[in-house]
């Protein structure tokens, strides 16, 4: 009973390493700044598929095979999948995923999925249930606009406060030992499982400031259960706030006496040029944060840049059902403690 | 280590109580054979409120209170939540708990999904992660059908082989003690994760053969793992096969060499009444499996008539989308083995 810090954080005693990672974008996430550091990218929006729900699950194997192969694990090396996207039911991952064959847990935490699969991971490998397990998440603009917003082809504008749905997936192997990997040893320290959280905002259109109060209370909340200031951490990296989302972010943590305008890092702000891609916002989706976890921030990790960082991605909790009849859009935002030790 | 039996299942050395449940159904239900056994019926497919998927969250809400409630506890006393429910992002489930106010792990394994829940709470209460934690799913008939198949109001034909899906939820508090409870002592001993099977089925209104093959799969995997047969089971209880995925699971898992015929079980042809309740292959639905483990099975086991039960939710895998799109409809069945002792 060790391991349970404050209220809702978590402590491992077995820290989990990560043993391998993979990152597959789309071509527009390619041309973005982070472009050389995804171990691919995919010119074909459809990924060789037919629809855009058979190109994210095409993503998502692909992505999930590619963190296998890049340290030589086969798939009888994975006991539990811990997976999710933003679709309906899940069908991104279920249709991805079978052929691998493994037990899966399917996750819902709309952009905050990755964290979730995490979080579960990080419980079930620390726990002695699983030597090593796989967790990973997609999401693809073309299915994701087609089922939130507009099909494609009708080409509406779209308002400033609008996000760009990241084409892309991140796969992790985390593993209760890290014997075989040539990485310097990335462990998932602690964690601290997310509460919904909800302002009242209703705009579909603007979830960064959806989400921006949920992520202000899972940070905190880490701070408090962990007994740490922003300072214990070399970079607190939110999901898919954006610009305007990451503004009331920092407005509210300071409002509560810390001021983490040193460390926070928005993947969503990340991983587009707004002077050149036009991504308004910026990047959304359960693949924004996955893919650069795995590209860039796990690297700087491993390059030794960094040492500990919170990786808080954030999600919105709605449908097209929730928002047409006139409801709220909560946010929820899960935080995942990764050390280089 | 030594928690992991076979190549899929765990054995829970520090087994979690079930310390309290709850279920809520809607009134067909409650005129059914199980009618009396449910904690409460709700007359008003509304619950009160303004559309079906809000009525949804309603009934979420008040079964997780009521399961506190049953047992004097308050949300104080829980530590995480894990539940679902079957609507595209989950909207019942984080509109009908944000108010509760706790961490919560959305799951999606359709109806599957009260399995996993259970799965990951006893993993997390075992672990040590938490003292308590509450698992819940449900299902509603009206933002089923509406979702699904037709809105109701079109008044459409339904084939003999579709199901109805159940309004309901359950909900259950898993402890790693049971001080205080007056209950016999009811205890998950073991888990069997399961894996997404696709038999090429394509009609989504037959969905009891599309998921029998995964319930075979993981009750013949728990035999395995567990070193088990039929016999040390005094049930084996599936989610909603009805009665044409029943005699398909009979069929597969004698192909096998197993006989369950003596111990299976069905929540979906158990539920309502073919003869007066015109339900066709039997209920459905996430709160199906729920709400019939918390009112029945739970209660068998508290009473001493049986010792121990295999419970196996069966979900199909599928969206509207991915159906009209052509896919076939895996299925998944998560397995739990719940013992008096």
């Amino acid at each position: 009973m060790t391991q349970q810090r404050g209220t809702q954080s978590l402590q491992f005693d077995e820290a989990p390493y990560i043993i391998s990672s993979s990152s597959i974008v789309g071509q527009k996430e390619g041309d973005g700044p982070y472009g050389s550091q995804f171990d691919q990218i995919e010119p074909d929006p459809y990924f060789g598929q037919n629809t855009w729900e058979e190109a994210e699950s095409q993503l998502q194997l692909k992505t999930a095979m590619l963190a296998l192969e890049k340290e030589q694990l086969s798939l009888a090396d994975i006991r539990y999948i811990f997976a999710g996207d933003l679709l309906g039911q899940n069908i991104a991952t279920s249709f991805g995923l079978v052929d691998m064959n493994l037990p899966l847990f399917g996750l819902f935490g709309a952009c905050s999925t990755i964290a979730e699969a995490l979080i579960l991971g990080s419980m079930c490998v620390s726990g002695g249930y699983a030597d090593r397990v796989l967790c990973l998440a997609s999401s693809h603009f073309g299915s994701a606009e087609k089922q939130f917003r507009f099909p494609l082809e009708y080409g509406n504008q779209r308002p400033l406060s609008a996000s760009w749905t990241v084409t892309g997936s991140g796969a992790f192997v985390l593993s209760s030992s890290c014997v075989g990997s040539h990485h310097a040893q990335l462990r998932i320290t602690g964690v601290t499982p997310g509460k919904i959280v909800d302002y009242g905002f209703k705009d579909s259109l603007n979830m960064g400031a959806a989400m921006a109060p949920a992520a202000a209370h899972t940070i905190s909340q880490n701070f408090k259960d962990f007994d740490r200031t922003p300072a214990d951490y070399d970079r607190i990296v939110t999901g898919d706030l954006g610009q305007i989302g990451q503004e009331i972010l920092l407005k509210l943590l300071l409002e509560q006496g810390y001021d983490i305008s040193a460390q926070h890092m928005d993947c969503g702000i990340e991983i587009f040029d707004p002077e050149t891609q036009d991504t308004h916002a910026g990047g959304s989706g359960c693949g924004c944060s996955a893919s650069l976890l795995s590209a860039h921030l796990l690297k700087q990790l491993r390059d030794g840049k960094w040492n500990r960082i919170l990786f808080v991605p954030t999600g919105a909790l709605m449908s097209t059902i929730s928002f047409n009849e006139g409801q709220t859009v909560p946010g929820i935002a899960h935080g995942v403690v990764i050390e280089r030790r």
